[in-house]
């Protein structure tokens, strides 16, 4: 896949696994039973889910053992799965804006040193805020121009 | 549901309507056949995805008629799509940074004056560009704690 937003829904792009992320990035939550709760999804496929944010390097997986119980698993975001930060909440963003809950926005985002207001956005190389209309996502040299043609054509009658 | 990820997921959150979302937003593609080709997406589950983006205000669907031909359909975003720019923005940094193509990048994000490398980020309230890492995602007064208490507790046994 030569698409970098196609590769990354390869690993991500499932609704579960979102929530899983959300779940890991902006709540703390580490524990595979915490998961399992907070979600109400069911086991194995949080455990498929689970270990394929580990295999891509997105989740660590822990061993802890509390007193008197077996050992158990706990999975911690890396660095890797720290920028995914951005997509959680350009997600978030949009549906603040666009279909904003009736009780009133539940999560704010804000800078360390605690000012609200914090937004998703484009910033030019030089660290200026372009507005998302002005930015233009074009095809680079290395874009396979024929591979979309073919497919034009080829599926043309 | 009051979480923003989740409502924005309930319309965009499946991996074939990010894929018609990256047509539509950032190839320019309109009409339904081209859609079909370039995909590879079954008819019935295309007209199911555009039907749910059309409802939601992302496209807007317009009928239009080629010499000769029976009237078709074509699909073109509304300002509350353009907004989701940023989301697969997100998702295409996300992989150039960590999963980048064998050949080479093949999209480039550029200002409307044409310079290369903008990026998706964070950015204050007073338009400064901020590291993910500093940024927090919390819990405002609306956030219905009590129900996340309920599910950590209720499904212990």
């Amino acid at each position: 896949m030569f698409c970098s937003i196609e590769r990354t829904l390869s690993i991500v792009g499932e609704r579960w696994t979102f929530l899983i992320l959300r779940e890991a990035l902006l709540s703390g939550t580490v524990k595979f039973a915490d998961f399992e709760k907070l979600l109400g999804i069911a086991p194995n496929i949080l455990v498929e889910r689970l270990n394929t944010l580990v295999a891509a390097g997105i989740l660590e997986k822990r061993e802890y053992r509390e007193e008197g119980s077996r050992a158990r698993f706990s999975y911690h975001s890396t660095p890797k799965g720290e920028q995914l930060k951005l997509v959680l909440g350009a997600l978030q963003q949009w549906g603040d804006d666009n279909i904003p809950p009736a009780g009133g926005v539940t999560m704010v985002r804000q800078t360390a040193d605690g000012r609200e207001g914090v937004r998703v956005g484009f910033i030019s190389a030089d660290g200026v805020p372009q507005d998302a209309s002005d930015v233009q996502i074009l095809p680079s040299d290395s874009y396979p121009f024929e591979r979309r043609a073919k497919r034009l054509l080829g599926a043309a009658s």
